[in-house]
């Protein structure tokens, strides 16, 4: 059966003729029966002149409407489908990271909106934040079974979309068993990870190759994780030849995840965990220095309104931070919050840097790694900032 | 003997106590004395509210007048002060690198107007663009020699500064033997290169990284290499496991470094040089296709008033090249034009490759390797702009 067709208003499809993904509901003829369409529907969207845009994904009630999954018109989200795009993907994945542990999905920027796949080995989880990839998700299952060899898959929703989108995960779905201490592999490190109660998908992949090119400058020196999560920055650090890494974090279940992997890793005695609020710990640290420090705090700016205040505690934090790095030592500065453009996060952090009464080299700038693709139309889904500097 | 005294007109101090390496000749007292100080001359410089900025290289008759070569008042350009900053300098590289083969030394990015320095080993090439540092050049080597063991120094002007700084290197100055046959490392992957005769220091260490990460796509395809200059991106791709790379150059002298790099990689059979025009080339490859194309043009806008034609050069670059590409391809097209604002150079790639007919992934946006630092204050040196495309 076709899908139904969702048409442009006039003059509207500009956008999306120069290959923008989504089409905003004011862009939309909201007519009736279109108004009627079941959030998640596939339709076919064209424009007021007859241009086809292909198959989108529906949802009347989202202020993005339309998201396209495909060029072309009627396409189902079936097993089949899946099966080619997540080959695809995985065949991009092997070349850019080369172990089967990476993001395998990143929704619009491999042109699958609302779906997030993070792969490790053959344990998958997956992010739904769209109302038809939820209803298309066994579909997925069975090509992540067949055309990459899950074991287990993880499905869980997305708190920000899961209501607009009626999608029903509070409690995620589980498909096959969970190992009861799962592993993953990066940067030739063995790290533990919780794929079902851990933060999204369980670890942050996007930091890998930051991850690595802040432990070139570890080796004799000890490193200060900041916000540090599972501990990926610190760990790395460690293998880097850090004599220590200090890794700091509010969350009990995140440190004693970085307690986990530093066994695992045969590290644990130069591993110090210490649960607490970051800002309190940059100022209890006194007088003691370090080689490397990370910072890599949650995104600050989730709103445009929350702009000014993120500037000023990213500024904040980069001058406390540049207080704690010996002369010489290298300085992470890290900011996940699209809305913080990346010009503007470089001179917060110059600012803070030089209120701090230090001098900086800035020796990279970089975004999330490969397996994070950024759709060319959407250059603000590249969130990921991460600036190095050599503090003199 | 103290330095003398140049001052800053009032209210001129801002951008240099907020870190700013240069006054401008029009922030600068121009008084007879300071106007008859000899270029090159090291002054102390003052705002005329009584900050003291330290060192600087002064030279009356450029746009730049003083660039600061230290904090420190009375700093003298000696080999000490030399042994300081290169041993530093080096410690960073070492870190960042791994081998002694990559820039020493980067200009306003490490605090030394006016002085580029590539490492080969014990051969290490400088281009001098300050009368200031031309006048140190004894102190400079010798301190290269004492503190990083230099066997041969290479030292070149620089064709846009020469006039100006009343520079006289049209022939470089050598000291000690240049080998017949000079060999780099960089990636693990042994390169000619001619440190005399060849284009700036002989080798483009920035692109060493992104040459790198290209090379992960190469395995099992055919690599395009244009505007090759030495051939890092076509070569770093057969390592990386391409069947063939073509390189495309319209100099004869860089072809045959690229042909020597193949024999002794011993992949000369997979390798096939091209002298030709690059855009000539592009319409002449027809229907051949690639899976990997690299375009590494030189600088398209050198002064403001290129811009608009050099955008015009970069998207036709991108749609050309992006006909190249065979459909899971990658694609990195880079810009060394510093005038080349980095979101505008990724939006005319995009508009490119659309008017191809192609859909991309953006999977890296990437600048300039570690060894080439961006001073904080002078976001504009970094003007290497790199982005890597995945084509559908």
């Amino acid at each position: 059966m076709p899908h139904p067709f969702v048409r442009l208003q006039p003059r509207m499809g500009r956008r999306l003729r120069e290959g923008a993904p989504w089409a905003f509901s004011n862009e939309i003829v909201m007519d009736a029966p279109t108004k009627a369409l079941p959030p998640g529907s596939l339709v076919n969207l064209q424009g007021d002149d007859g241009a086809r845009f292909g198959t989108a994904i529906f949802n009347p009630h989202s202020l993005i409407s339309a998201r396209l999954v495909s060029g072309n018109e009627n396409e189902v989200l079936s097993a089949d489908f899946f099966a080619s795009r997540l080959g695809e993907a995985a065949r991009l994945r092997d070349a850019a990271i080369g172990v089967p542990h990476y993001r395998l999905i990143h929704a619009e920027g491999d042109f699958l909106p609302g779906l997030v796949i993070d792969r490790y080995g053959d344990l998958f989880v997956c992010q739904i934040g769209a109302r038809g990839m939820m209803d298309a998700v066994d579909a997925l299952t069975m090509a992540l079974r067949k055309t990459l060899g899950a074991r287990t898959i993880v499905i869980k929703g997305d708190r920000l979309t899961a209501e607009r989108e009626s999608i029903d995960l509070a409690e995620p779905l589980i498909v096959g068993a969970v190992p009861a201490h799962p592993r993953l592999t990066e940067n030739d490190l063995a790290f533990a990870f919780d794929p079902v109660g851990g933060q999204k998908t369980g670890w942050f992949f996007d930091q890998r190759a930051n991850r690595a090119i802040a432990a070139r400058f570890a080796r004799g020196s000890r490193a200060l994780d900041l916000f540090c999560h599972t501990g990926g920055f610190g760990l790395t650090a460690i293998a880097g030849g850090a004599s220590e890494a200090v890794c700091v974090d509010a969350s009990e279940r995140a440190l004693a995840l970085v307690k986990e992997s530093a066994e695992v890793q045969g590290v644990a005695a130069r591993v110090t965990t210490r649960k607490a609020d970051v800002l309190e710990t940059l100022s209890d640290l006194g007088a003691d220095r370090f080689g490397v420090v990370v910072c890599d705090p949650p995104a600050f700016a989730k709103t445009r309104k929350d702009i000014e205040p993120a500037a000023r505690a990213y500024q904040k934090l980069a001058r406390e931070c540049a207080r704690l790095v010996e002369p010489g030592g290298v300085l992470a500065l890290a900011s996940c919050s699209h809305h913080m453009d990346p010009l503007r996060f470089a001179e917060l952090n110059r600012e803070g840097i030089r209120k701090a009464g230090r001098k900086a080299r800035l020796i990279a700038t970089r975004g999330a790694d490969m397996d994070h693709p950024v759709h060319p139309a959407l250059p603000e889904t590249a969130y990921l900032k991460f600036n190095l500097y050599v503090l003199s």
